[in-house]
Formats: structure tokens, sequence, C-alpha cells
């Protein structure tokens, strides 16, 4: 991909974008060089960029270095749609989840053929797991990707079974019929459930967030594997799905359902 | 502001940031003019920069003609190290500090003379109140700045308190010198506590998290001011508060600290 650097075509707006695509999960952190290469442009054209993005503060220059996502690039993304409709109406009732359980719970979008985790309650009880905040998981693998896929479109199912499906266990469902049944038993009891499917030694119990019938999220536990009854959870589970969908089409538009409007805000900036 | 759209000096990148700036608190949703008027861009660059924002999916169009912060810039955001290595460090601990209160949880760092929240736990048991995630509010006159101001250098004390001090309550501190005994006071206990002095019907107590004893961040509970006794939420926020700084030193560089390795990453992205 390097090398060539001067597409008349690329504007510098998308040259921008292409160094902050550059990190990502594996590379949170990188050189000059390596940002350089990864947005394929030239060393000047990145460092003039990286400068102005740092200089903004959306990068951070480490005392090695490298530069990494900075403090104005997270504190933009806290003001997304997802965070403040979505995870700050949700986190109340993910904590009364987290004290029912003590295990990891999760909050999770549908993104494409993912889940994309947009909040992850962990305490030091909680079973060691790969999921984070902000990361991807394949949907047809987790609790909580099981459950926005079940209540897609059947067309959007049908789309989803007629492509080839990872397997990052010996147990991921990769044959389309079966899964197609499991999708058929999540939806008629309300629930999802995973057993080792995304991860050996962990089993999950997710629901979908439903506002107007439509899966907006999902909420789930990830329990180990060892835990007796799964289906044990599942109330406690389908209540914080239902009272985040119930809080949301309450909520309508307004841009900050989760926050407090009775208290001033004049000194909130 | 609006109608000098044509410095010669701004570079596109910096127009684009513009655009990006002109989304905060108050402003979470922008129609394309005042997106155009608050970047201070003509209204076809605008048009221009918000479509390769929105096709990057940084901005997301609603039903209703507004723009808001998309997905992508959450998702990056999250990859910032205030959130991979701060917060999924604090979180077990917060968790825990919250189990123990049921009253809201803060995480916060500094960013000069404010406190940057970083994270916030909250039940529906909690007291109502103004911080938020993403959000600032001044370092003198809530728990986790005056632990974050507390271990400061003297002489940035010094300057923060030649400083008009705001004061959102009646009951904020403007005096310098009673400022400053409150500092010493905060610093010599190990916490600090505030009694309605940004929101009335709140008080707080926080402590500073210390790596090689610079404050790094901040964490402490705001209960409701009708707590019979704040002093004693000190020793579980000052637990709170050493074990996120001894885990954060163990934690050294590795730029996901609070991820468990052990498990294969394979198939995360």
């Amino acid at each position: 991909m390097a090398g060539n650097n001067s597409q008349p075509g690329r504007t510098v707006a998308s040259r921008m974008l292409a160094i902050l695509d550059a990190f990502d999960f594996e590379h949170p952190r990188l050189t000059l060089t390596d940002l350089a290469h990864r947005a394929d442009l030239s060393l000047p054209t990145a460092h003039r960029l990286v400068g102005e993005l740092t200089r903004w503060r959306g990068l951070e220059r480490e005392d090695d270095g490298t530069y990494r996502v900075g403090l104005r690039l997270l504190e933009l993304g806290l003001l997304s749609g997802l965070h403040t409709q979505l995870r700050d109406v949700a986190m109340p009732f993910m904590q009364e989840l987290y004290e029912a359980t003590r295990e990891n719970v999760h909050l999770a979008v549908r993104d494409g053929d993912n889940a994309l985790y947009v909040e992850k309650l962990t305490g030091h009880r909680s079973v060691p797991i790969i999921s984070r905040t902000g990361g991807r998981l394949p949907l047809h693998t987790t609790g909580v990707g099981k459950a926005l896929l079940a209540w897609a479109s059947p067309a959007d199912i049908d789309d989803h079974l007629s492509q080839p499906l990872s397997h990052p266990t010996r147990y991921s469902i990769r044959e389309p019929g079966r899964l197609r049944r499991d999708l058929q038993r999540t939806r008629r009891r309300g629930f999802s459930t995973t057993r080792e499917e995304m991860t050996l030694g962990s089993c999950s119990v997710a629901s979908p967030v439903l506002v107007d019938d439509e899966p907006v999220a999902a909420v789930g536990v990830v329990v180990r594997s060892s835990h007796l009854d799964l289906d044990r959870l599942a109330p406690p589970v389908i209540a914080a799905a239902h009272g985040i969908g119930t809080r949301l089409a309450e909520a309508g538009d307004d841009p900050y359902p989760g926050y407090v409007h009775d208290v001033t805000l004049r000194s909130v900036r």
C-alpha cells in the first residue's frame, strides 16, 4: 500500500481520516513512520497532519515518541448518541444486573456483522473474557450478537446465514441450519445463550433492547462455563433489557435521557 | 464569527477539526447551517467536509436532518489511554466502591482547570447529579477536582489560586486562603470533601490515584447532603484510589492492562 503517496483523488480530509483509521485494537500506539505507512501517506504529509491532530489533542505523543488517541477524541466520542442516549440510560439497569450476578455485564449494538461493545461492567470476581468496551466480536458467536441477530428481519438473517461463519472455538456454530434454529429458539424464549462459542470456559445469556420492536441494542452477562443453570440468568437479563427499552422509548429524542435535567447546567462547562 | 470564510491561513485539516469542535455538551446535534456557522465555514465547505465525516461514520445524520457524533468517533475515543489504560484498570475498583456505597462513583483526570470525567457508575438509587462521563467540572468545586489539585505542585496550586474562582453555589469556596487550607487538609488526610460546593443537595468524597507520587486521576463518590457522616466514606474511597494506583504502576506501559492477555485475541476483530 505504501509508496503511492500522491493519489490526486485523495482529499486532505480523507488523508486525515486515514491517519485516524491507522489506530485500532492491535495498533493503539504508532510511530510517525508506522502512521505514514498505514495511512499510505508520505512522511512529510503524515508529519504535518499528525502535528495538527496532536495540537488539537486528538492524538497524544508519548514519551517514547509513539502516538496514540488523545483526550479530545475520547471527549468527542462520549457526545455520541450511543453513549449519551443508550449507555447513560442503560447504566443503572446494567448496574442492577451486575449486582444480581457479579459477572461481566455487556451492552452492545449491531454494526454490520459485528456486535460493537458500548459498555462493559466488570468486577474482580467476574470471569476473564476478551470483550472490551469499543471492541467488536462476531454476531453469531456472542450472546449479545445472537440477541441482535435473532430480532433482525428474515432477509437480514438469510443474508447473514449465507456468509461463511467464523468459528473462534470448536463449539462455535458454523452450520447455517443449526444457527437458524438457535436464532428461532432465541426469539421464542426472549433470550440467547452461548456455550463456549466465543471463548472456551465462558458462556453467556443476552436479550435484545427493543424500541418499537426494533433491536436497538442487546444486554447480556458472561459467566464461567461451570455455571450450573444458564437459564436461571435469563430473568434478570430480560428485565434489564426490557427496562432499558422502556426508558429509551419514553426518552424519545432527548439527547441526554440518562441525565438529570432539573439540576442546573449553568456550570457544566 | 461567521462571514469570514476565506481565511487563507486555515488548512483543510483545521477546518475539519473546527467542524468536530462545533459539537459540545450544549450542542450535541447540529444542522448543516449551525455547523457552518459554529465552525466559521462557508456552507459549501461545511457540506463537503460534513459529507466526508458522515461517510466515514464519524458523524451521523439523524432523521430530522441534524448531525451528531457517530459510532466511529466513539470507537476511536475508546482506544485512548484514558480509556484502555486508566478506565479499564479502574473499573473493578469502582465497581467495588459502588457496591459499598450504592452512590455515584466517579473517575476523573485533570485537564487544565477542569476535572474531566472519564467514567461514572450510577445506580437507580444514586443521588441525581450533574456530572457526566466526558463532561468537565471545575477543579476547586468538586471532590475529584480538589483531590487532583491538592497533589499538584506548589507552583501549580499558587497559579490556580491566583485566578478568579468560579462559584456554582453559595457554598463554593471563592477565597484563595480558605481553598489553600482546604487543599492542605485534603493532602494531610488523604481525601477531599465537598459540601454542596458544586450542587446544592450533594456532597462528595474523593482521593487521588497516585503513580510515582503523581496524581494521574482521582476517584470519588457523590452522596446526598443528608448523608450523616461524610468521613466514613473515606476508607473505601481511599482503598479504591490506592488499588487503581498500584495496579497502574504494575501495568507499566501495557496498552491494555485491564484486559485479560491469556485469552486468545485471534478473533477479537
